[in-house]
């Protein structure tokens, strides 16, 4: 098993073009996510979004495109450099839960530039919180306190336990606390990090989980402009991962919050949008996240600064996770082949493919 | 087998929402058109784009999202009603050909608006050329001269078999002139048409084929500035079928042909940017084709006068060819499941999944 070039595609050069991309299912990504275990996926997640980040100028980006409808929204996130273009599909029902379904699901395709062929199929729901959560932490690396150790995780639905752990592994947090409106969620967060090694306590109110915290990372779901931060829980040198935040009409941050902080996003032409700084003016200052990766900007600028992430999720971001879960699925001998595209014996004879095995005869046209 | 309602999605509606997606690969699509036959294919999807042509002020519409490379684009085609959502991944690569692999690939998704979970995933290769013959010929029965008998057919390529017999079973074209710079293309459509019934004639010149005939095809592939058909070409009462020159920097008809011509497009602000129009002002009048199917504005105007469908593909009649062809599988109990989605038993505890076979043991978490 040897998924360690975050810096290029090799798997693809080697590749003839296939027209049967690899297809990794929803259960075959947790198996892999089980073979290379949690933590080395999301630090090679987080190792492959880093290098993807250094090389920001390299991409053809655009924000994300959404078709919004009364109870969610099911948005389209392409992006492509001069090799590799990828796309994700996901959608964002706050309700679904409520019939067993998920809030998000997502699905993406890598292609190869040159020729337009599709080489690889992926589930995107487990990747999208692996690949949010190593995010996350890749931008408190930069932006938070060093010496950071506790956390307030505020929101313990589906993306909580990736977000703890990553800031565990990738971070250095030690003790998260938990609180949810919902205190099964809270138990279940609880539960499912029981054997994580993190000091756990479940709080009975947003004020007690971010008093004193470090870091306070809110991954709420409701669609609506919450204001889960106030700034009277805020302390000098926190750093706030805002991960909820990420369509029009859904915040989780007070705009006083916002005002009073140094802010990251993504990319600012979607984050304006679709961030916590939608309620803030359009020139309200931000700094982009590969920026400071890259050295040109600034991060944290003192040890009391608020700092706050505006991740609102950028298709870079899934472009690395399908390349990471692609490497991964070569390497492991997983997933299967999809006959997804015609194969042809000459290109131009598409109408061919009819005749091979006989048209239905209705007078139109019969296989010699 | 009954596909028989383009009015509307009652195959949706009885379904509950199944996280496993039915899967139509390139090798099974070719199956179903087998089974319902290529006329009756042709025919359903005409009438489905048709129906959903007329209910065009219900739909989500955008300009497709185009990434372009030095030999290509790739796109994104998103379109959704109050219930229904469908994307088609598509590219364009002229020089594909050369490789031996397709010009243009496709597939799509369809998916259900109201919790996100797609519900349909089909190869769209094959599907794109029948939905685009469907789509020629519909436009060709309002806007050409009703006693149209001979068409000329430029380009001989992987759409061209497509749109003889689309325009002989749904507008009545009895013979058709072959016109390609490729003459072994011409030899393999009338080789592929030899048993339609159609008068077949390979011509051995643009003009030679145009002179007298009574639509003009278009379908030629090459990434230029073309000026396949010019001004002298073109005759009083001519219908032109535009259908090659779709993306900027691709086009068919001199300009001076559009202007002599009465132009009609899908949606406007697409078609401006990519049809054959890109190369008019702004402000050149043109009618959107839903317009004269719904009675709202007049097709040709008299029999005299020149219509050209600059036709560059529009995401409503891959929405309306996919609900075709899911009907249609349904129907014939065709495709196969993908587990595409995780299958979660509390929506919540995604991250439950990881836990269920045990986690590797790498000092993260342990299975209980």
């Amino acid at each position: 098993m040897n998924v360690s070039n975050p810096q290029s595609s090799p798997v693809f050069s080697k590749l003839a073009i296939s027209l049967s991309p690899l297809y990794l299912s929803a259960p075959a990504a947790v198996e892999l996510v089980q073979s290379i275990g949690l933590k080395a996926c999301m630090a090679g997640i987080a190792e492959f979004i880093h290098a993807d980040f250094l090389r920001w100028e390299d991409f053809d980006k655009s924000a994300r495109v959404a078709n919004h409808s009364l109870d969610g929204v099911i948005e389209l996130m392409p992006i492509a450099d001069d090799t590799t273009y990828s796309f994700k599909y996901v959608n964002g029902h706050p309700k679904n839960t409520a019939m067993g379904l998920s809030t998000v699901m997502a699905f993406g395709v890598m292609a190869d530039v040159a020729t337009g062929a599709p080489l690889f199929l992926s589930e995107l729901t487990l990747t999208t919180a692996l690949r949010t959560a190593a995010t996350s932490a890749l931008a408190a690396k930069v932006l938070a306190r060093p010496d950071s150790k506790v956390m307030a995780l505020i929101g313990n639905g589906a993306q909580s336990e990736f977000q703890a752990l990553a800031f565990q592994h990738l971070v250095g947090i030690e003790t998260v606390r938990l609180y949810d409106l919902d205190p099964l969620a809270s138990a279940k967060c609880m539960a499912n990090l029981s054997r994580s090694g993190l000091d756990l306590q479940i709080c009975d109110s947003i004020a007690q989980a971010v008093q004193g915290a470090d870091i306070v990372t809110t991954v709420t779901a409701d669609k609506s402009c919450a204001t889960i931060i106030t700034s009277d829980l805020i302390e000098p040198g926190m750093h706030i991962n805002g991960v909820g935040g990420d369509c029009p009409g859904k915040t989780e941050l007070a705009a006083s919050v916002l005002a009073a902080s140094k802010v990251f996003v993504e990319y600012t032409p979607q984050s304006r949008v679709e961030g916590d700084i939608q309620q803030m003016p359009d020139d309200f200052a931000v700094t982009e996240l590969w920026q400071v990766l890259k050295g040109q900007k600034s991060g944290r600028d003192h040890v009391s600064q608020i700092t706050v992430f505006d991740s609102v999720g950028f298709a870079l971001e899934d472009f690395a996770a399908l390349r990471f879960m692609y490497e991964a699925a070569c390497a492991l001998g997983m997933g299967e082949r999809l006959s997804l595209i015609p194969k042809l014996s000459d290109p131009k004879n598409l109408f061919g493919t009819l005749l091979k095995t006989g048209l239905k005869s209705d007078g139109l046209c019969v296989a010699s």
